[in-house]
């Protein structure tokens, strides 16, 4: 083309919406679109929402749970079960559960997997505090709500071993078919577990 | 839930990046937990980029073109044809013209289509700047870019009267098989287009 046709504001703009997962470099022009066309509605009170988010949104010292209050709402609310705390690797996770509605305890936050291959031990994630977390009195069950993947259970047998030895009672989420599956659509592996942890009707 | 998980802060954030286009609830929360990790390299830049596009990013006042100079680039460039202007319904097609390298004149940008449905009507877009433009001596051809749909038509036909007074040419783009398409999935409005407006091999 002859000149450049898009401004550099506006392509520094669309690059960086390029970037946020779901979003590619078509779709990020459509958005760029979209926000000039709303400035006053979404795209300033965005842009506040971003720096303030920024600014204001961190990670629980207790957990890990991303909040603006420190302890979060979740570890600062008295009527959650102070006894169960759920492990998960993100705080998407701790969403989908609470989304659920499954689970009426506090949570742990670890910020990822254990995964040799990409170099990523203990010391990367937020271990010392949970393996400090079980010792507390009123623990009474950890439950590791990690993923059923290689570097999910790796993670789930070496918080195991390391928190058995505090004495409190380590459970995990159950493996088998998914409500409303169709076991012909279900891969091996899945029907295999299920199998194995078949339990009377 | 027992209480609110997600604080005041990210849900505002969540909900204003649920409202872009491609975005849905959930995907706006993967997108948010996102910025969070990449608060310096992307999220920090994306608030200023907003901010300072909403601020300068402003429609050309020749054509319509959103530009942070005005008149913007394709106007002021002189290597483009002023003789040649393409018209199109939004800056995104501007867009996607510039990327197929197709054009080398300037351009108009109506801002939307005539919709009597919706209550469009011809002083609701950018329509007398083009009439006006028309008039210019330099201006020998006006090229119709816009959607093959009911509003699209409306709007080429009542351009097509109101240009054609001011004595320059008008066309419009041709339809008919895309380049590399298949007749088989083609749909039958096509094809009869494409069969009436058949051209020596």
């Amino acid at each position: 083309m002859p000149t450049a046709s898009i401004g550099p504001e506006l392509q520094r703009l669309i690059d960086l919406l390029a970037k946020m997962p779901g979003l590619g470099p078509r779709s990020a022009k459509r958005a760029a679109l979209y926000l000039l066309k709303k400035r006053e509605p979404v795209m300033r009170p965005l842009a506040f929402a971003l720096e303030d988010a920024a600014q204001k949104v961190k990670a629980c010292a207790v957990c890990g749970n991303w909040d603006s209050i420190d302890p979060c709402a979740v570890c600062a609310d008295d009527e959650r079960d102070a006894s169960l705390i759920c492990v998960v690797q993100d705080v998407g996770d701790l969403w989908a559960l609470e989304r659920a509605g499954a689970h009426k305890g506090r949570y742990h936050v670890l910020g990822g997997l254990l995964s040799p291959l990409d170099g990523i031990g203990p010391d990367d994630l937020n271990m010392g505090a949970l393996i400090a977390r079980a010792k507390e009195e009123a623990v009474k069950e950890i439950i590791l709500a990690l993923p059923a993947t290689v570097d999910g259970q790796t993670t789930a047998h070496y918080l195991t071993e390391h928190l058995e030895m505090s004495g409190v009672n380590v459970t995990r989420l159950s493996q088998g078919v998914p409500v409303g599956g169709e076991l012909d659509y279900l891969d091996e592996g899945t029907l295999a577990a299920a199998m194995k942890a078949r339990r009377p009707f």
